[in-house]
């Protein structure tokens, strides 16, 4: 038995397939017919495209838009004269083979990037990395990527790139293991979304077994068993049974509505990022949208959607939630998400910098062009507004007035918005925190982003890995913002919700109730779970 | 008149001289008999050393130790053979003249040093920049820095670097004021030390105003008035007559004690960054010492203190200050702060990440050598210590745990620490503030660190231009945050102090004293100001 981290619920027993690449050999070796070189380059290429195209289409209809999107980048470097045409010029003029050509350019290319302390190009080297990789292994005629045949695989890897776990197929594949990789690392958000279980972080996993063992994954423990006895398969055969049961007996909860003690109907909604992610709420059985992030509509492109576009999208959520609310937060950029035509400030620390409302305030052009979409999708349903990183009254008021703005040419246009609108404030500073029962004299509602409030009520970024021990959802701090927040809300007969992590979180949601949180948001594969959980409190 | 930044308080009137380097041509010109030239570059650099060393001397004079360092930095840069050999090598090898020389390898230096995100290296070329214009300046026979031979003089200039303002002749110099620089920019602090009225960020004055003019420096409103008439200076003649009265009667408060309404006596104290400034925080009557930042022993050396260095350090303070309190900060690196043998992990977000007790209780061999010195020291006067951005009791307790084991190395090896050691907290973590009730049941007193405290509590870096006008101590939040840290504490039957800038804020003092601060902590300059307020309330 090994453990590791439980990167997505479930148990699974399979046999191993140890997923390795085959290793390049890439030698100095000059050719004499550049032609044939430069061909067998084209051909690369073109395969290449041939498997990112596919790959595409399938985690379109897998996943999801936004994890699709990563093959679109891929697809653009390999028209990008810089690249192939660098390659190409390497082969011509030195005489060089195709597989050290190609080597040679991206890793100039990689290191180049790397050396500029960018979040964009960084993610553009990783890419370029990525890509440099599927053709040095068509070029060697290597298999390229995870090409199951055999029903009930467990894939041992020592990681998984994302066009690795976009093709894993659910029907063959029954959980994966992993030597590196944490709860947030790419592999096992994927699994999570797959709901496939895995365990990531186990060291040396691949050298310690072999194809055709056998093993048990057991992603809730984080440990995996190799070549268990009968007794131990009996045991985990209960438990993936159980768990199915579990699974089932959640479905029941689907259009169970959640009460307080009081007869107050709690609701629990999900997170979404993109428009489509509103099935899913819907799918399981979530109350409403407690969180729309729209800055996905604005990240991986290469200009701001159009007043159109998020007319669209905002549309399309309203119109799937009918008359559940949908609670969507305007631009919420800057600190680590950044986009690549909007320049932003070098700063030493951007999680205390320029992002936000902050920059919505700043620059009204774009937060008009948001808020202009918001108000005419309105009318297609129940809408809820929010402002991300409110620290005063000031801003809020502000952002009003940019709404009203708004709404002045609107109806100078004649254009219909609903009246209907609530308007809202994330707390998420601790300034606002502490302020609340003062800001729910203007506000309609409010929720707590319990992932920054947690970062700079204990001055420590969970991502900086010397101090995110730091990082504590119940520290007493945390919980007695959080109560004065809503204590503060319910003064003024506002209502609170919550929709950071936290929410979703089993040992925090008990405590939440007693302290009378009204709605509570998280990824919608675990609101089924949340109900279950709040029932019994 | 012009409005500007008061950046350092009084008034002058004098005559202009205005500072403006002369524009130095630097030709490519080839040198024909190379001897010459490098004999040229000698003469050139050991004119530069009896400079920096003359006005290294002026400094430690008049200014401070701390402020000195960085002329060692520049003679350090004189000797090193990375700087000056390559200034050789290039006349040798291309026949360059001495000028472009310098500037080739400077520029190439300095540009190498500024890609490197790295705060060390980044002063490293400001220092290489500044050594370069002087060795400049003296190959082309310009004179180097500020001369001023009349009385009477009021200094206009661009702006003045640590060199030009620790050549400012007091007996000369009445004023100055500048086209950049803000509030907390060195030439400003320069002035703060030296009670020279200033008024910077002038935009163009330099071209505005000519040699001979006069001009009325007024350092309280921000202002200069070029060429004012006889009403104008007599007006300010009353002004600077009533402005040293002032002074004078701020003497008499020197021994007096403030006490508030109930008669209890409200402390006013100095902040230290280094022991002599303990004899200033006397000789403008403080009650004691509120912040020793014992940082600053840790910085501009090459390696950390000894336990030896650190113990007559504090012996020194504890013993000038006699029976009066002495509150030293254990080591509050990171952040902001680098030492060049203390590598610290590459943060996104320095100000959220690994600082101060953090580090101390990662690193414990660098805190005990501190905790050693402090105990050992603790036997000179009435020390009490505080362990900066304390965010829950549990890393209070682990500081206290190595300070029991430091204690029981003492005891072993036969040396005395006191008993009588007060041990608290700096509350500059929302955190802390909002835990306050329950920190101080552990803790003997808590000093507030208003700078962070604000800055996370706002989330709001007051370094980052485009967010700095959130940063305000008088936001609610901040108050209410004070507040409840005060009520906290004298509930348990504990001191509070504070140590930030607020606390010497004239606007916030009323404040502070109404919540009921038992100690205000501020620059040695503030505190007759302070006392004069406070006996008002």
């Amino acid at each position: 038995m090994k453990k590791g981290i439980a990167a997505s619920k479930g148990y699974a027993i399979g046999n191993v397939f140890v997923y390795e690449e085959k290793e390049l050999i890439i030698t100095d070796e000059k050719v004499t017919d550049i032609a044939v070189e430069l061909e067998k380059l084209q051909g690369a290429v073109a395969l290449c495209k041939e498997q990112l195209e596919k790959i595409k289409q399938k985690t379109l209809e897998n996943v999801g838009e936004h994890e699709a999107a990563v093959f679109d980048a891929h697809l653009l470097i390999l028209e990008d004269p810089e690249f192939v045409g660098s390659v190409e010029a390497e082969i011509k003029n030195n005489s060089i083979n195709a597989l050290k050509a190609v080597e040679t350019v991206s890793n100039s290319l990689v290191s180049l990037f790397e050396a500029i302390d960018d979040a964009y190009l960084r993610e553009r080297a990783a890419d370029i990395k990525d890509v440099s990789k599927r053709m040095l292994a068509n070029l060697a005629g290597h298999t390229v990527g995870l090409e199951i045949s055999e029903d009930n695989t467990i894939v041992v890897a020592h990681d998984l790139t994302p066009s690795d776990t976009a093709q894993l197929d659910k029907t063959k594949v029954k959980g994966f293991i992993t030597n590196i990789g944490g709860r947030t690392s790419h592999s096992a958000i994927m699994a999570r979304t797959l709901e496939i279980p895995a365990v990531v972080g186990l060291g040396d996993i691949t050298s310690v077994v072999k194809n055709g063992d056998r093993v048990i994954v057991d992603g809730i423990e984080g440990i995996a068993i190799i070549n268990p006895d009968e007794a131990t398969i009996k045991a985990y055969e209960a438990k993936i049974e159980a768990f199915a049961a579990e699974k089932e007996e959640l479905k029941k909860l689907l259009n169970v509505k959640v009460v307080d003690k009081s007869g107050k109907h709690i609701e629990v909604c999900g997170n979404i990022g993109k428009p489509k992610d509103a099935d899913q709420v819907l799918e399981n059985g979530g109350d409403g949208v407690g969180l729309f992030r729209t800055e996905f509509l604005y990240m991986d492109r290469d200009a701001a959607p159009t007043e159109e576009e998020q007319f669209e999208a905002y549309k399309y959520v309203l119109e799937t939630m009918k008359d559940k609310k949908v609670v969507i937060r305007t631009l919420d950029i800057g600190g680590d998400k950044t986009l690549p035509y909007l320049p932003l400030p070098e700063e030493m620390n951007p999680f205390l910098g320029y992002r936000a409302i902050r920059l919505c305030l700043d620059q009204t052009g774009i937060f008009k062009v948001q808020l202009r979409a918001l108000l005419r999708a309105s009318v297609y349903g129940k809408l809820a507004v929010m402002f991300p990183m409110i620290s005063g009254i000031e801003e809020f008021e502000q952002a009003k007035a940019v709404v009203d703005e708004c709404k002045k040419e609107l109806d100078t246009e004649g254009i219909a918005y609903s009246n209907e609108i609530e308007w809202g404030i994330m707390i998420e500073i601790p300034a606002a925190a502490v302020m609340a029962d003062e800001l729910a004299k203007y506000v309609d509602f409010f929720s707590i982003g319990t992932n920054d409030l947690i970062q700079y009520t204990l001055a420590a970024d969970r991502m900086s890995e010397k101090v995110s021990y730091l990082y504590n959802p119940m520290h007493p701090a945390v919980l007695r913002l959080i109560k004065m927040t809503i204590e503060g809300a319910h003064k003024h007969g506002k209502w609170v919700g919550m929709c950071g992590e936290m929410a979703g979180d089993e040992a925090a949601i008990p405590t939440l109730l007693e302290y009378g949180l009204d709605e509570f948001s998280m990824s919608a594969t675990s609101i089924l779970n949340a109900k279950k959980i709040l029932m019994n409190h």
